[in-house]
């Protein structure tokens, strides 16, 4: 039986990604040596690196005067990373989900934090829109795509101060008017590669200006100096990593990856308004084209577990809801073709004519 | 041809875990998902990660009391998260090679840094064997292994303080006496893993003592309290490595490794004495055996390009010696066969047959 994935992350990948993945580690690119073996100071590997970097620049249009470079560790490193070079004295954030809640809680090593708003009293259902950002922030923070309630901040806001976003989970689902932030960042392993890597987008001369010494591995200006070649990097997934750009860029680039994200979000939501038995959690306008979250409709509750049971039998993959917000969550990362938003759609219109 | 891959790491790892890693990617346990897109919360991946953990400390015969994690970010991470985690005022390292300055430079932003030896002014070419380790230090710091001089410390010394060492290119070489450690480290892509992972084995009680507040990564608290799933985790990279600790067991564990450590490294320092046109570069009773460093001998110094273009021809991969010390290093990890290091020492003799 097919499976559909709608795993939250680690998340789907497109199958050239995957093949070309398993090429490499039997022979990279015909050097007799798996991908899992080459020396990361071996030209073939510098030219991935350089691939890697070049196209994510073309692909998301991305400026002179960014740099953009390739790390381990995770977004919850950037959490601390980017207060650690960045906040001389006070950072605003936005506070939409957990991811945020832990960017606020790092920042506050470093210095004063203001969180200009917060909806984390309605259980994150929306994205807060009437704050003030103050204009002696040394930045202003926020998380693009909210992963557990499932809100997406779809615009590049206005900032006096520069923009930092935590783009972990849609980055390159649409196009970005780049000169807009002064950082962005995110793990790879929703929308553009494995679990392992980590990407960050900096406006070059945003750095070393706080006065303070950093470890020479959290110091941006280390990675940008060396290429992401400082230590050794984690090889295999910037390779798989940079056999999904290519595939993004084969299919038509950010542009496309937006039409596709717009019509399988239109898809399930569209569904969940007109099926009876489920009901969305969040406010329609800050709905998330990369996690639609919904629960039964209150009459239905009791079948939760019972529609849980029916979509696995027919191949549905990691729908359950995050244990915050019950219910379910349809990830559509950039990897998840239409199809199976269609076949989780048919389940959820079988289910219905079932009661 | 087949190739000898002698590469200084990331390295050559055994066929089955590399096997396995397809098979993995192609289909994760038979189920349906490729390891690339597994949700790390999952609980067939809960199970690797414990696997994973248990397997590591069975192998080395780590005690109650001390845990294991395995984080992003290479051992130049570690280089400034162990003095962050564990340095109160002082603290005391052995200088012995580039890793090892990197290590210092680091703790130098947290507290009072005593080198009690250093061999830089040789090269790095012995390791310090007479020094005083004060006795009111945090803790004390080695590099087990010198990748690039080509030394090691073959022994378990004795500390009147926690013992700290970076055991990123000879873990799993030899059995440890983890009892004489208060925490070791290193990255993965040596002898146990692809590049991507770092493990961190930590004596638990010396953590929380500093009084600082640590960003929540860094804290390695935080890793231990959640089993290294506190956030997403490498998750391929853990699985190469998984694979690879599995073909250690199946050969006889971290013994048997040793004996095949000593019988490769034998093989090849034999064949440095003997033969007139090489010779080592350091001291013979600190002579590592992941990484045996040789030069042409002063009357074949113009020969040395030639010996890499004729042992390249032979399919010797990653033989060229580190910038700062040149001629030769056969890296001799723990998944490199016997049969490589003889094929090199064919080479060695062909070669001086020829002149």
């Amino acid at each position: 039986m097919k499976k559909h994935i709608f795993n939250p992350g680690p998340a789907i990948l497109p199958q050239e990604a995957v093949a070309n993945t398993i090429e490499a580690i039997q022979d990279f690119q015909g050097t007799g040596i798996s991908i899992l073996s080459i020396s990361h100071r071996s030209k073939e590997f510098q030219s991935v690196m350089d691939e890697t970097t070049a196209l994510f620049k073309e692909l998301l249009h991305i400026p002179e005067g960014y740099a953009v470079i390739f790390l381990g560790g995770g977004a919850s490193t950037q959490f601390f990373s980017v207060p650690y070079n960045l906040l001389k004295q006070k950072a605003a954030y936005l506070d939409t989900d957990t991811w945020s809640s832990q960017a606020i809680k790092e920042a506050k090593l470093f210095g004063e934090v203001v969180v200009v708003a917060s909806s984390k009293e309605d259980g994150y259902k929306y994205i807060p829109k009437d704050y003030i950002i103050p204009a002696d922030a040394d930045y202003f923070h926020i998380t693009t795509n909210n992963t557990i309630a499932g809100t997406e901040i779809l615009t590049d806001l206005d900032s006096p101060v520069p923009l930092i976003a935590d783009m972990s989970s849609d980055i390159f689902s649409r196009p970005l008017k780049v000169e807009k932030y002064g950082l962005f960042y995110g793990g790879a392993q929703k929308n553009i590669g494995p679990a392992g890597v980590t990407f960050v987008v900096i406006r070059e001369d945003l750095l070393g200006k706080t006065g303070r010494d950093l470890p020479t591995m959290v110091d941006y200006r280390t990675h940008i100096s060396k290429g992401s070649l400082f230590n050794t990097p984690p090889v295999v997934c910037i390779y798989t990593m940079l056999q999904t750009l290519k595939w993004i860029k084969s299919q038509g680039g950010v542009e496309e990856m937006e039409k596709r994200s717009i019509a399988k979000s239109k898809l399930i939501y569209e569904e969940i308004d007109r099926n009876k038995m489920f009901v969305g959690t969040v406010k329609k306008e800050d709905r998330s084209r990369m996690n639609a979250c919904f629960v039964m409709a209150e009459e239905y509750k009791d079948l939760e577990k019972e529609f849980l049971d029916f979509a696995s039998s027919k191949g549905m993959v990691g729908i359950k809801g995050h244990r915050s917000v019950g219910g379910f969550r349809a990830s559509l990362y950039i990897g998840l073709p239409i199809e199976s938003v269609q076949a989780l759609v048919d389940c959820m219109r079988e289910f219905e004519a079932m009661h």
